[in-house]
């Protein structure tokens, strides 16, 4: 399948090789692709420029946002959550019309310092904001509970945990449980938490998830939820 | 050791029963008693009335707010969140200076209907409200993030899972600790989150809790954190 990854960050180009590996056709959608290869300083997080990822990585192209979600048959969002509405409205309706878009963004903002504070909560989530503003989009909020390489490696972590996966779409849900199990998440680590208004609990996971990367001093750790005896 | 436990809700008089079967003194905290004891119906989740409850717990005795604060050399705070500030400045500062404060409630606001908002969110917490409502109280928040059956019975759960504690004091967070031990929690599954700040994480852990309780048609569940292999 051709997938577009908006966003250049390292969930995206980890989610890009990740698909790309598997023999996916990918683009990766960026606001203006020779600025972004243009950069030669590591980001805040100290990962290395994208011209470096991209010489690792040759067969997955930067390209706008709107020319990558018009090569994508689905889109997976993995722009910074204060970003994603502008990121997706430069991709273009048109160009998510009727496609699958994974939304593994979370809301966070870091303009009142550490750590961010969740915008919005409660009564609407980004997930549900970016279904409102591309109703022709099926939105799946999923994956955005956990460090990057755990989404691309679920084995990483010892024994079972979980994946959520939030939307309106039966169909667009399972499109996404199969992409998660070829991604190495057994089936039954997927919870269907129901409607894209769920993925208001999903994103309100991020504060405690913050204070337990705190609190281990790694993000190399993921939810499990276990049931009775 | 004197326990007053406050609140006599569901989660009130589970954690009032199992002090009271480890041998501790336990008065129960409520703001009329004798209105407690005078209703007969059951309550909005179906729970028997509290002098049904008392019938069978006759060393649990009702007393006010403060005669129970003023009893309990640590104190645990089982009120809905909404009314938790109103029911400690009934107990008294004076009848909780210097003492554990368990706090157990979240500030869940159902007055918009299902599923309940949390408030505060994001910059203070319920956790924060008491403690500086209460600056000479020792204030731990812990076990607000299962249902009352598990928090006192974690063993009714397959496998391991976490109770969270989070609190300024680190001697309160240990006498808790013990505490959490003498329910059955192995020592290992409590998880220090850092100061009473990060129970804006624990807190904000509701929404999920509320989205899985419908998933998954039932409140036996928990939490597990798992770590890299």
């Amino acid at each position: 399948m051709r997938y577009a990854v908006l966003g250049t960050s390292i969930a995206g180009r980890t989610i890009a090789a990740k698909l790309a590996s598997l023999g996916h056709e990918v683009a990766i959608g960026t606001r203006d692709p020779q600025a972004t290869l243009a950069r030669t300083e590591p980001d805040a997080m100290g990962n290395p420029p994208f011209a470096t990822w991209y010489a690792a990585h040759p067969a997955v192209p930067p390209r706008t946002f709107a020319e990558a979600a018009g090569f994508g048959e689905t889109v997976v969002n993995t722009t910074a959550g204060t970003a994603a509405l502008d990121a997706l409205h430069a991709a273009g309706s048109d160009n998510l019309a009727g496609k699958v878009l994974i939304d593994i963004a979370n809301p966070l903002d870091f303009s009142q310092g550490m750590p961010p504070t969740l915008n919005p909560v409660n009564t609407d989530s980004l997930g549900e904001q970016v279904q409102r503003a591309f109703p022709d989009a099926r939105v799946v909020k999923t994956l955005n509970t956990m460090n990057c390489s755990i989404m691309v490696e679920p084995g990483r972590i010892a024994g079972a945990h979980n994946v959520f996966v939030s939307g309106a779409d039966v169909g667009a849900k399972r499109q996404v449980t199969e992409l998660l199990v070829s991604f190495g998440w057994p089936e039954s680590s997927v919870i269907d938490l129901g409607g894209i208004e769920t993925a208001r609990g999903a994103e309100m996971l991020l504060p405690i998830w913050l204070r337990l990367y705190g609190a281990l001093g790694h993000a190399d750790f993921n939810f499990h939820i276990v049931g009775a005896r």
